[in-house]
């Protein structure tokens, strides 16, 4: 194409439809939140989780939210990405991704995951876009009078399903009192925390993170959620940490019992041997994390369902094209999740109701947090009978409440933490815990 | 899912935003305007092209516009989609995918594909639901204010750069007076029509139609139009007539001479087997020409280029998936064009204008319509400099000229067509006219 072609409209030639509405300052304020002692493949979740919370300003005084990883890194990219963005026109998504991408032309890529070292080869670019991108969309579907659902094509259910997201845990971290969960570390804790889970939210849909006990002892877990909850679907998800081997013999157990096996093993070659020996459909939010997967993954028929996840997909636009990915090339699609606030909620929320072919209850770590642990206004996002009712109000439907972003914000500065760290924390308190992949 | 999951979003739902704007009319109407006797490989344009215009009418005095196809079979599913669509919020565009998919439940797929028999494969729902997605867009923009553009991500080109379409074309219709382009059978027939269509239009690109003659003769004409214009890029088109070898010699023939060789042969199959031996990069509007086409496309390496065109890829928001698969497994973009008026040309612009990878100049038959047969009020679309400024007004940014659609429709019944043959037509004056794949 010529260079006229391949030129950016700049703001300025389309103040003719949105003048007003130019980008004047974004806010970027890491938060933390008190965080359960969940157990995983790479340790134990620490005391306080940790996000970003983004607020773009526009110059017509409306405000748009967004919600990522809080780790410094990542952080310290979201402020440099924010000084790019000011003057830019809040509707032209395109135009916004592009800036962001600038934004880190020089960046090495270190760090930053958000995902404490489970995750590690998501898209730079997309990863620091998607909290933007979901902003914009806040902000135009305010200013317009739509829901972000309406933004994304349309909202094709009223109300988007969730799973109930079981861990192995400790009662407590160590010096801490019990939380309401209580202790999780055999089977029969694990269908006790299930039966409160299900009791209170109503799930029809279960998932357990594994990878933390040897197989057998996992496989045991989900066969006991089986016989006690026999009519709901269940899911195991050992992060990557199986051999092949193991992958195999374990998902032969679990065949009449799962739903989907979930990352048994961390490549994509690894997870297509293992698939083609196995007939449990196979999901991932590990090995397929960025567009360049897509192609590989789909040559290797590693996986049968792929788990979206906007903060790492450039967010909510981007996580449509992966659904529509999805569909042309057979692949089935659900979303994954790591601990999260409510605006993060708020846009899977939206997305989901708008993308037609979200095959499975959705996860969320949701109940893991505490009712007043939040930066929105509390009472829009509830989980009843296992669903939330997509918000109708424009926007993402949510809002911001200044004081709560503050005192989450004075936590994050009381709390130390700084970056996910699980695998430190772990040793910190059993100094023989190593990384290991596969583990068994 | 559950089934409240799978449940869609009914209007009353919806009404908590858009309340106002329900679909409460769609005006479905044929229209035909002249075409000159351009000769391709199945024969030779009719002196009238046809076309649908369809006019979506909301309950708070909108409309909006979109444009397809006229042959009668498309036009009478046009109007059973359109009854399907009475009373749609026609913000939520993924409802009205679905209810556009539910009218043709029991269609039997026959007829209608408003290409002259060209391109036989496309998806059957896309291709109704293109007009009623652009319609939908176009309301939507003139609510919020917005250009389409917007709508689709945000313009990253202020204006979009078009390809001269060159055809080989008799002086006149048997029986009617030469028109302004004269004859073109020869090189240098096809080089005199490429040296107005640039003194004209400015194109700095340049498409031939083949198909209509000897291989040897067509790229001929090539390497004249190459001798005569060196520094414009060049393609040829011979619409799948060639076989494999005929593909082969010519493509190693032209290597120098042409940025692409669309459509060589018919099947993905018989490209692939082209591609392998020749270094020309290849495009196809025919043999990839719905999202089930991908997945084997990709898997033969059969195209390096998909000609996008949103009459046969669902609409605009389906486009834009198209180019988000192309970008994710390497595949270049461009664009597909038949005979069209100003609604789709307006169409075309705004899909491009907010398409990042559009890699090539986009093909057009706007030079070979007359400046009065259109259905819009005139004035905003222009080529200069090979290229069209993108409209900023919001919608499509073209308005519709009712007495021009009425003078139009009297024209289309007075033309007595009710679907396009070119076959049939170039049999009548030439009656040892035969169809053949591959011809040569």
């Amino acid at each position: 194409m010529s260079d006229a072609m391949t030129q950016y409209v700049t703001p300025q030639e389309q103040q003719i439809v949105s003048a007003n509405h130019a980008v004047t300052k974004i806010d970027v304020t890491p938060v933390a939140f008190a965080d359960p002692p969940l157990l995983n493949s790479v340790g134990v979740h620490e005391p306080f989780a940790l996000r970003a919370i983004v607020v773009v300003h526009t110059a017509s005084g409306y405000y748009g939210l967004g919600e990522t990883y809080g780790d410094e890194a990542h952080v310290a990219r979201l402020r440099r990405a924010a000084e790019e963005l000011i003057g830019v026109d809040p509707f032209n998504l395109n135009l916004v991704s592009r800036l962001v991408s600038r934004s880190l032309l020089e960046d090495d890529g270190q760090g930053g995951h958000g995902t404490g070292g489970m995750v590690t080869t998501t898209s730079l670019d997309d990863r620091v876009l998607s909290a933007f991108n979901v902003a914009c969309l806040d902000i135009q579907g305010k200013i317009l009078g739509l829901p972000v659902s309406t933004l994304l094509g349309g909202a094709v259910r009223a109300q988007v399903d969730f799973s109930g997201y079981l861990f192995y845990k400790w009662a407590s971290h160590p010096g801490h009192g019990e939380d309401k969960w209580g202790v999780a570390l055999d089977p029969s804790g694990i269908v006790e925390q299930a039966r409160k889970m299900v009791d209170e939210y109503g799930f029809k849909a279960l998932k357990l993170k594994g990878g933390v006990f040897p197989p057998e002892q996992e496989a045991a877990a989900i066969e006991a959620l089986h016989q006690e909850f026999p009519d709901i679907p269940l899911r195991l998800d050992p992060n990557g940490v199986w051999s092949i081997p193991t992958a195999i013999q374990i998902g032969h157990r679990l065949e009449s019992s799962l739903e989907y096996l979930e990352d048994p093993c961390l490549s994509i070659a690894d997870n297509a041997a293992v698939r083609s020996e196995i007939s449990l459909p196979l999901a991932t939010n590990m090995c397929v994390v960025s567009f360049d997967d897509l192609p590989p993954a789909l040559d290797a028929k590693a996986v049968d369902i792929v788990l979206s996840d906007h903060h790492f997909w450039g967010g909510l636009s981007r996580s449509s094209l992966l659904a529509g990915i999805a569909k042309t090339f057979g692949l089935s699609l659900s979303m994954h999740s790591n601990s999260h606030l409510g605006i993060s909620f708020a846009a899977m929320i939206h997305l989901a109701s708008a993308t037609e072919n979200i095959d499975y209850a959705c996860d969320t770590h949701w109940p893991w947090k505490l009712v007043e642990d939040d930066v929105i206004v509390p009472g829009v996002l509830e989980i009843r009978d296992g669903s939330v009712k997509v918000p109708t109000a424009p926007g993402l439907g949510v809002e911001l409440d200044t004081q709560a972003l503050e005192r989450m914000h004075q936590q994050y500065l009381d709390c130390g933490l700084q970056q996910r760290n699980d695998t430190g924390y772990m040793q910190s308190i059993d100094p023989t815990f190593e990384l290991k992949t596969p583990r068994w």
